[in-house]
């Protein structure tokens, strides 16, 4: 089945303890598409500048993702610049210019209407509701969404999470949104909200996913995914968007939701974002091969499996 | 196989989000003990005052604990007051009285000599290796520390480390003991120091165990056990002992260390710190079966379980 993702392409200015990085390719939808595009066909629904080059979108290309969806709009590409300092889970952000990005009106291309799973990036929440209502014959929604839509877009964002099957978030974000710190008690906070299933992505620890009462008709026991310990995280931006991709990709690869796959969903999510984080912007989503990714999957299963 | 564990047994006022509880009996000894007690046989070596009765003797002797190691001396017994805040991996320390514990000079009675196993609780590394020194024919230690020790004793640590076969700590002391601030390199300086096996706990993320080249003859890949997702985190204190206690007590109940006995151990582990948060105090651990602990873990278990 084939995703369409909505979100942001992005340049980036990263530091980080392990070195700097200007003006590399990244934006959520960047990480997803690299990401996605090995399970399954990825479209891609974004805006760019001037500055976004042929040599850019070569590297969305390459994977096989469509990019007909991108469109070139006149003035810069959305820059963001970032450092993170010890604690790698968090960025402290240097500057923000949208750019092109300020008035995205996301439109979908017609060629782009069979797409089955729909995934909505972290964009304005209004923009992520009108592009699901564009989408009435997708089978799964996934979204995203940030403390900056948390507190400044709330009741957007609450029409929006009715429209979400399942939602991403971190555990800062479900607690923000559930205004609640116990983890379980946000996350059927949550839930209460709209999504069939939530998944709280803890960083290097994994990812939890919770689910509602009569979810996906496959019980609410929650489901725990680790994260597989990197010796040498260089760069953390876009991993929860490469996990983003590796969940939801994998769930399109299939040919039905069960339990199951979306256990295994899980760990491909922490998979990609593991992949992701070892190199600088998408380096490492650009050039990877099925089989190093299922290597990987299986040494995560290992990592917590008891005979 | 027996466990013998020394360190301390203290009367606790404790108040956390969901409540109080004052001169609630706690200390690490008998957190460790009350939960190694549901797989193995346990003696304790502790120091205690006038105030430590036979009804508080009983809470252990009940459990079948051993306590004749458990010295009664002429003042009160150590006590610690605290507070939990939302983040409950964290304690405000309102008040630390040594009383009888400043001047403990642990002695083991001679019925202790045939221990195999001896878990070294979070006291002075000095007195630690003292301990360890006293029972040479010990087949495995396990030990504890905080970043008090590691920043004020850090010479005798290290001393102490290379007699432990186990050393169970939290992410913090890890990356505080190793001075790096990435988890899996400062696994393996840790390791460096002499320890076989490095338990790191996690909190409500569950622990991850790396193994120096060699150890127990299992490998060196790291295992990760969950920690289950709790609705209602009643009172953090004692999690970490009373995750030593179910990961130590499982191991010592096995006729021989080898790899699925140290993952399931870290589950047990896991599942024994998630009951004692529960209820105050050691309460919940006072009560159970060993089958709702088994229980438990087969819970832990599905939590990450891929067919």
């Amino acid at each position: 089945m084939s995703i369409l993702v909505v979100g942001s392409v992005a340049f980036d200015n990263i530091a980080t303890p392990s070195g700097k990085a200007e003006n590399v390719l990244g934006g959520s939808a960047t990480y997803f598409s690299l990401a996605a595009s090995y399970f399954t066909d990825v479209r891609v629904v974004a805006v760019v500048g001037e500055d976004f080059t042929a040599e850019h979108e070569n590297i969305l290309r390459k994977r096989g993702v469509d990019t007909r969806g991108i469109e070139h709009a006149k003035g810069k590409t959305f820059r963001w610049g970032g450092q993170y300092l010890e604690n790698l889970n968090e960025a402290k952000t240097d500057f923000t210019e949208l750019n092109v990005f300020e008035k995205f009106q996301p439109r979908i291309p017609a060629g782009y209407q069979d797409s089955s799973v729909l995934f909505l990036g972290n964009i304005h929440p209004s923009l992520q509701a009108a592009v699901r209502l564009e989408m009435p014959d997708v089978k799964l929604t996934g979204g995203d969404t940030m403390n900056f839509w948390i507190t400044g877009a709330n009741a957007e964002l609450r029409e929006t999470l009715r429209l979400v099957n399942i939602l991403l978030i971190n555990d800062g974000e479900a607690k923000m949104l559930a205004k609640e710190s116990n983890l379980p008690r946000a996350a059927q906070k949550v839930l209460a909200l709209g999504p069939q299933a939530l998944v709280i992505k803890h960083g290097e620890y994994g990812a939890t996913i919770f689910f509602r009462e009569g979810a996906f008709g496959i019980g609410t026991h929650p489901f725990r995914a680790p994260a597989l310990p990197i010796d040498e995280v260089k760069d953390p931006t876009g991993a929860g968007d490469s996990f983003a991709g590796g969940f939801m990709g994998y769930i399109a690869s299939q040919e039905e939701i069960n339990r199951e796959v979306i256990k295994r969903a899980l760990f491909y999510g922490g998979v990609m974002g593991s992949f992701a984080v070892e190199r600088f912007g998408t380096e490492r989503l650009q050039s990877l091969t099925r089989g190093e990714i299922d290597a990987r999957f299986q040494v995560f299963r290992e990592l917590t499996h008891l005979e």
